[in-house]
């Protein structure tokens, strides 16, 4: 059975697209977000390295083609309902495009703001709770 | 500020909606994901339990208002471009209906398929490579 056949069983969304949470795979950190279509899903399982469609430019990327840093798989999961991918990689380097380690440093406060000066690294592990 | 006003900031789908990953506070476990509206992310913060909007049934819920089974926020990221929420959570009882703990709990194989008896926990911290 090859990626073609089986990843039928996914539920892509009507773009052909579903969501792809990306985990470091040692320490549980959330990386990032993105999107695959049947295509990336296929690049992805075959290199073993995590690939995307990019919703923006339209076109299949490979993370970290142009940075260097890329995401190598360590495992791929699915949830209950087949419409979302966890993928635990081994990053390497940083993984947002800003040069942060994972894409979720803005902490959101108590009113639901965005960005007013608690923005905290989303490691994993133990937190410092912003709502208490 | 309130809720109402600076989550215009985030940016929110087609449909109203913004994926939200939560994921457990101390050890890391992606628990599920989710979408949320304006209203469910109000609800979220001015209560402190995770609320969605449901799809299928297209209504807003709390997760766990049925089974008790609900997740505390203790903290609330969104991402670099503002389209994907991250909630650190205590959960209460297990996050999945199927009643497991995650609801990533379907491994797939070096091919792609998907649930071909390798299934396993998709907790935090380090897991046997399913891929190699």
């Amino acid at each position: 059975m090859g990626p073609g056949d089986s990843a039928q069983l996914l539920k892509f969304d009507e773009q052909g697209l579903i969501p792809a949470v990306v985990q470091d795979w040692l320490d549980g950190t959330v990386l990032m977000v993105g999107y695959m279509n049947q295509e990336a899903l296929n690049q992805t399982v075959a290199t073993k390295t995590v690939h995307f469609w990019s919703r923006s430019r339209q076109k299949l990327w490979e993370k970290g083609e142009t940075s260097g840093n890329k995401l190598h798989v360590k495992s791929l999961f699915v949830d209950c309902d087949l419409d979302t991918i966890l993928v635990k990689a081994q990053p390497v380097g940083p993984t947002c495009h800003t040069g942060a380690r994972a894409c979720f440093f803005t902490s959101m406060d108590e009113s639901g703001a965005v960005g007013v000066g608690k923005a905290g690294e989303a490691a994993g592990g133990i937190l410092e709770a912003v709502l208490r």
